[in-house]
């Protein structure tokens, strides 16, 4: 397949113009949702939306309850799903948890959020990847710029933009807890990246990413036309994001810990391939490949 | 002298309350000054206060000149009064600015900035240390919660909390650029801290402190009484803060340079005796001991 995204080849970092439309079925022709028409203009313009109070105080604690019982079982810290912070014990990420926990599946299916991704999208979908994050109090570290489109891209042979992330905020989005920046516009623009990806590169990109991050010349002609936001959002609130806004987040220095999950959706019409960086594609629990189940 | 603080000494943490006034001529009877009724009773209740617009753009611009000349000296970057970044080569902090220079000399004794001073702390005053910081664009890193005059009294032989610190904003602070954060209201409790202070401790601590922070425990109480707060002071701003208000900064994920001029002034009534840590004093750069020059 032509690589109509090519990254991490060149030696010098570059901007180039999206190719791929934000919005699949922008009338709703096809796939009718919950989103306004606004609320669809404004993905379209910004890269993301936010929609308040989507879920209970009750879900959330729901979720949050799964969590904790997460981080008390040795036998799942121990396993490849679950990363820590580079230089403390702390659980940073579970990975897969759309498939490991029936909480965290009902959650990835629930309407108020599956039934916005293929409005977005244009199409059915399915789960290319889940996660929650987890900021600990006061020690929780920073995560740099990046587009995750151009690790899923490079990395997973994802082939087009095709795809939008949820973010279900389990605990507040304060200013002080490291909440999810983004930068309004980003996305219509594809940030290639210098530098050749390692072999197992997610064995420490997950961490702390190195290998596939912005220039800082690209990212502060992004920030110099769109700014930087940082939505506040309150328990229960969902933000979709758009697979290419570029999006960071800050150190927790707050007493109190930091929770989201994550959910990705790609189109099934956008299946992966192999990847385009000519390497081993990355484990099943980062990336669905051998598991393609639309949300029907 | 008697240690009326004493810290880094026990093997736990804890709060004990001040035993200094905040205000020491609260009627302004021997030390009239800019500061409203209003505006001190604020800096009494919270422990700190922020003056926007007390400097221009040209003298703005004038400091930043200065400071961009510091950089590009290679002298200078030698000189132990140069702080740079843990993990790069980024000038973070150039030290006894208010000595080596006359553009900072000036800032520091200028009436809108040493009047309040003396209003505060109820007599004449002199710079104990004096600095500009700089959190380099994308790079700049975290500074965790403390109490300065923690690490002053113990390895400064400051005796009272009977000085007040001045930031100056060179460049806008915004939400994204790393900005001065407190604990409004902490400064009326003193945090105790644990573990012994290394020899040298200065060599390292100016870039990463981690003997003389606050325990979780007692940080958290701090938040959950006053909150936390980031003035958005723009340039030409200062903040005026306690010698024992909670601080910190988060780091700068934005594309533009953050940078401020610091000054702390001391009371005469409250000149530093031998460190009691009981250990060697730190640098005449970092902690005026001999040169002791009364603002007049």
């Amino acid at each position: 397949m032509v690589d109509d995204y090519p990254s991490r080849i060149d030696t010098s970092a570059g901007l180039m113009p999206r190719l791929d439309p934000v919005l699949h079925d922008p009338r709703g022709t096809d796939t009718p949702g919950p989103l306004t028409p606004e609320q669809l203009a404004s993905f379209e313009r910004d890269g993301f939306v936010v929609l308040d109070g989507a879920f209970s105080d009750g879900e959330m604690d729901a979720c949050m309850r799964e969590l904790e019982a997460f981080g008390r079982d040795p036998a799942r810290r121990a396993r490849p799903e679950t990363i820590v912070e580079p230089e403390s014990d702390s659980v940073r990420s579970v990975f897969a948890v759309h498939r490991d926990s029936e909480v965290f599946s009902d959650l990835a299916t629930d309407p108020r959020i599956a039934d916005v991704a293929r409005q977005i999208l244009g199409s059915d979908a399915y789960v290319h990847q889940s996660r929650v994050n987890l900021k600990p109090a006061m020690t929780g570290k920073e995560f740099f710029w990046h587009s995750d489109f151009e690790t899923w891209h490079v990395e997973d042979g994802m082939p087009r933009m095709r795809a939008v992330s949820a973010s279900v905020a389990m605990t507040d989005n304060t200013e002080f807890n490291g909440p999810l920046m983004l930068v309004p516009g980003s996305h219509k623009w594809y940030v290639t990246t210098v530098g050749e990806t390692p072999e197992r590169h997610y064995e420490t990109s997950l961490r702390r990413q190195e290998i596939g991050v912005p220039d800082e010349e690209s990212l502060r002609r992004l920030v110099d036309e769109g700014g930087i936001v940082a939505p506040k959002a309150q328990r229960g609130a969902v933000i979709f994001f758009d697979c290419n806004t570029m999006h960071a987040s800050g150190v927790n220095l707050s007493p109190y810990p930091r929770s989201n999950a994550f959910f990705v959706f790609n189109s099934v019409e956008n299946l992966v391939v192999d990847p385009f960086s000519g390497q081993e594609p990355r484990p099943e629990h980062i990336a669905s490949r051998q598991r393609i189940e639309p949300l029907g």
